[in-house]
């Protein structure tokens, strides 16, 4: 059994009962035993973290990225989305090797811890290498293999057979913190046929599907001219939506499009830093949301964004969709929030995580609120969304282990990441 | 004589005949002797600074602010602007004493300076004592006493006097790092006569006018009903840009009013964190670039932003305007690093200011970039504009003076101003 409590903080409990906490949290076992008063009797055996000066809130939950093209960072910018995949992309992403990912994929986790992430998507390739580096870091992850289906036959079954056998490898392994979704890259990268092969799999093995979404105008009008239907319809009657299913940005829908995601309960992860970077767009964010539609937050690659920092999109979530539609009170600070977190957790169907509540999974971390930039101490739901830095973060707790500890992380070897992921760019460049 | 020499380190000049540069810098009497190369001569007699896992670059310049504010920060979110300032902000900054001013600005320039920002300007009440304060800090500081006409004729001659005589005696003092600037506040809370008044004191003190300008589309619409133009025509008229100008948003400007703008060298000062936040909308500043305008950023206050984080705005302007365009080409990071550095100096008419290159003034930061979020270490534009956070400042120098050392400041006591701000918030809402 291990035991510890958190003494004098302030907790951002995302629990619309009492949102803002002081005083004690106490995790046993991986689990938030109690949070708010303790009695003494509750503290016996605890080791005590002294919470003075933190602010303690949920892991921040990235529900789309690809954390190997941290190493394509910085290398190309200020393209539009085709030429950016086609002429940039995916030429050095066909060299990737599988040391490749498996240092990359550990930088991006880093950066991650650093910057607060507990759980995230990564949709990719050599996956196992992403799951068992996701295990060492003791991260939560929902991981898929991205697969692109305009390939020959045998490459597709491939593919196909890849992703159920990571799905069986991996699935609910590291102590469930990792989960699987069956991934058609997208609509425009996958034909008919394999997406319906894809579903099939989904199917068989009971899980999610993950996918891109009418990220930009041009493979709304794409879709229409080659299948005779925009991306919604169209995967709607290939049965992507008959699964469980998270699409990635849905930036260009219309009203019927959002009706018909919200009757799926289809959930859409808003990255917004990327959709503005790649010129994409601005999604419909408070439309889904009146709608009823699960909105969460990912970043999308490095190469696109160019960090993982999920404060960084619950900013821009909660500020862009004011300025565009005028309406100041579209996403309020605590709706930027929730999409950050709680949100992100519920769109990946993960149970009893994203929030700081009794029986609630201890995934959680510590901001310094000792700062200018958190003056005064009033409203830190305010503070978090328009104030904060992701650099605040001192502490990262993943099922009640300390991941980052005063800054530094205890699971991952920082230098020799560094080092390794130097040598891969390198050699990729070279 | 000081004289001091940055070693091994990578320096973003934002010379465009040679952007990057890796070597050393030697700073004398507080001026840029040399960068790049350095014989072993130039060394003699000079501090050495490891700059090893540094990327030094110029100082931030923030154009537009209002310091004090920051003790409203978080206290009034998701309002437009209207009401937030009449409801929220007005009514709590009449009961702000000297004494509030002191604090609140010198808790600000902590998170200036501790977020890179080595110039900036202010607009607000109380300014012998913001003067003071940025004297002290050692930073450099364009002024001006913010005059809201809207009183009686009595209380504008004694703004007016107050204005004319802050600047009489702070213009130029502090070796020079601080200026003045005369302040009507904006149209929709001047009379004309007032204005008019305000120009005719810049004229007399050969000082520039800095204002807000068209930020809502209900202050367009107001001015056109109240006074039968538009704000362009109507300050043009009024003869604001007679005189060397600097205006704040310049939101809803359409064709002719950017023209305008343009034949008379006004500069713009591009708040997009504040604009988005009070859902006021989105600049035009792809056409104003393109029509020739001077366009730098600014934060606006700590009350509708929230911080004072000038790579924030960086980024914001470099993201915003592509995907609002739909052209990934829209403000480059080249672009948009230029309007928070040299393009902001230019904008206040400061010279050899927001440049690293021999005979400039020494104002530059250095931000730590062995860290996950600047790895591959390629394209530093891109990493500054597009990954890094205003915490990876780790030195701050002006006129080649140590202002924050490791983090540390070294002008300010940091502990006793977040105390004495707490004590004024406190105070203010009891």
């Amino acid at each position: 059994m291990s035991k510890f409590a958190i003494k004098n903080g302030i907790f951002l409990t995302m629990d619309e009962r009492q949102p803002v906490l002081r005083g004690t949290m106490v995790v046993r076992d991986g689990v938030i035993e109690s949070i708010g008063e303790a009695d003494a009797g509750a503290l016996e055996g605890c080791e005590i973290i002294d919470g003075t000066h933190r602010l303690y809130m949920p892991g921040l939950v990235n529900t789309h990225s690809h954390l190997a093209m941290s190493l394509l960072r910085g290398y190309a910018d200020d393209l539009a989305l085709q030429v950016w995949l086609e002429e940039k992309m995916w030429p050095n992403e066909a060299k990737f090797t599988e040391n490749d990912v498996n240092w990359a994929s550990q930088l991006s986790m880093l950066e991650m811890l650093k910057s607060g992430t507990t759980c995230f998507v990564d949709m990719y390739d050599f996956m196992h290498v992403v799951a068992r580096n996701a295990e060492t870091a003791g991260m939560r992850a929902v991981l898929t293999r991205g697969m692109i289906g305009l390939v020959p036959p045998e490459q597709q079954r491939a593919k196909l057979a890849e992703a159920r056998d990571f799905a069986k490898t991996w699935h609910n392994r590291a102590e469930g913190r990792i989960r699987a979704m069956i991934s058609p890259h997208a609509a425009y990268t996958c034909p008919p046929d394999f997406i319906e092969q894809s579903v099939a799999l989904a199917e068989e093995l009971d899980l999610p599907i993950h996918t891109h979404m009418s990220e930009t105008l041009r493979e709304v009008e794409d879709n229409v001219r080659e299948y005779g239907a925009r991306p919604v319809a169209h995967l709607e009657r290939l049965g992507v939506f008959s699964r469980p299913c998270l699409v990635a940005h849905a930036v260009h829908l219309n009203d019927d499009e959002i009706a018909i995601l919200a009757r799926h309960d289809v959930r859409v992860s808003h990255n917004p830093g990327s959709n503005l970077k790649l010129a994409s767009g601005i999604a419909r964010v408070p439309d889904l949301i009146r709608a009823g539609v699960k909105v969460s937050l990912g970043t999308d690659s490095s190469a696109s964004n160019n960090n993982l920092d999920m404060f960084e999109e619950i900013r821009l979530a909660a500020l862009l969709h004011k300025g565009v539609s005028g309406d100041p009170t579209a996403v309020p600070a605590s709706t930027a929030l929730h999409m950050g977190t709680l949100g992100g957790a519920e769109s990946l169907w993960l149970e009893r995580v994203g929030a700081l509540k009794p029986g609630w999974k201890a995934d959680f971390i510590a901001l310094d609120i000792d700062q200018p930039h958190y003056y005064p101490h009033t409203d830190f739901v305010s503070h978090v969304v328009y104030s904060a830095s992701s650099k605040d973060v001192t502490d990262v707790w993943v099922d009640g282990r300390r991941l980052l500890k005063n800054g530094e992380p205890t699971t991952l070897d920082e230098e020799k990441i560094k080092r390794e992921f130097a040598l891969c760019y390198q050699r990729l460049m070279g």
